[in-house]
């Protein structure tokens, strides 16, 4: 067995998995979202401010990738949402088995969204459905506008691009114009937001875009 | 062949391309950084200060590794040294056998530091020795404080671990002394430098470090 022949079957195993989350996740009527970005763009804080944006009008819940710390999770748990942290041991994404198991072992109760964090890595994750409904890819003004056709597949494959730390745009060069240009031509039908979760911009439209997107969900179950 | 043994396989080969390569830089007695970090830590920008700095002192060249664009090396040649990009078509790292045929099909010239600029990425470039002197990690003020210990691997690797963008540090939350903590207990005989390519504070320090670890190698020639 080849190289290749192990990732096709690594990638096989991973798809089945990956439908019977999202057949879990349908007849739950769950909706599932799996962030992905390099390390420290701001996935967790803005996790948080989303939590303390909806507390009280949807049940919310996390499950975390990360190669090692249980920092993330404790993070979510202390805002009063169920959180799950997976520990990849070294692995640069969270794959669908992982995710299976977690909801086996870890009971996160009934959720109308469920937020996967993936492990930092703008590579790696693209590859992995893990039963989401949408992946969202986010950036931080402070990574540089060229990272979409650096990293063209996450964008791709992403139909929410999030700009993060938007707060920090006066301090840094950051043409936001050239990365709504890279990222449309990637993802013609995607959406960009940009944000700060210090400033609490866009963090509204963000919220709006979930609701949005998970009573369209609902509206399409029987 | 299961996975495990696959990946043993090719952890194997690119041992044995490192190797060769390590024989190769020491008889051409050239210092070689591997410099790995998250996309947009500064990596690049790090390297323009430091050819800035180092003009007319040494011969410097540079490998860029990338998922796609050519960028990082025109910024590099820009600045009148020598620089090869190798677009790695997906794959998370550059390994030895990429490096090897760089310098097989590009000639470079005779170089006294050789930077090898890896993909963005904190996890994958970890496990793969590029017939480097050392590693250098980078981790920019505004990625939070938090990653030495999430992403262990790569500053326990790392002789030398670089912040990036200190000129940031007003604006962002972002505690030095723990990553000083974490670096330390990752690897208690390396070296944590200070910078900014904006104000160049510990630029010159950095330089420092690079004359010295070439002074010692070749020092130690026959």
């Amino acid at each position: 067995m080849t190289q290749v022949d192990v990732r096709e079957r690594i990638l096989a195993g991973n798809a089945a998995a990956a439908a019977a989350l999202r057949e879990r996740f349908a007849s739950t009527r769950t909706l599932v979202l799996n962030l992905i970005s390099s390390p420290g763009s701001g996935k967790t804080t803005l996790l948080e401010a989303t939590v303390r944006a909806l507390a009280g009008r949807l049940r919310l819940g996390a499950i975390e990738g990360d190669i090692a710390t249980e920092r993330d999770a404790d993070r979510l748990r202390a805002l009063g949402i169920p959180a799950h942290q997976i520990l990849t041991g070294g692995a640069c994404h969270l794959d669908a088995r992982q995710v299976s198991g977690a909801l086996e072992t870890h009971d996160l109760g009934p959720l109308d969204v469920l937020f996967i964090e993936n492990v930092g890595n703008l590579v790696c994750p693209t590859s992995y459905d893990l039963g989401e409904d949408f992946k969202v890819a986010l950036l931080s003004v402070t990574e540089g506008e060229d990272k979409p056709f650096k990293y063209p597949s996450i964008f791709a494959k992403s139909a929410v691009t999030v700009v993060t730390k938007a707060d920090l745009m006066p301090h840094v060069t950051f043409r936001l114009d050239d990365v709504r240009e890279q990222v449309a031509a990637l993802r013609p039908d995607g959406t960009l937001l940009v944000t700060s979760a210090v400033t609490g911009e866009g963090i509204a439209d963000w919220c709006a875009l979930i609701e949005k997107r998970l009573a369209e969900k609902r509206g399409g179950a029987p």
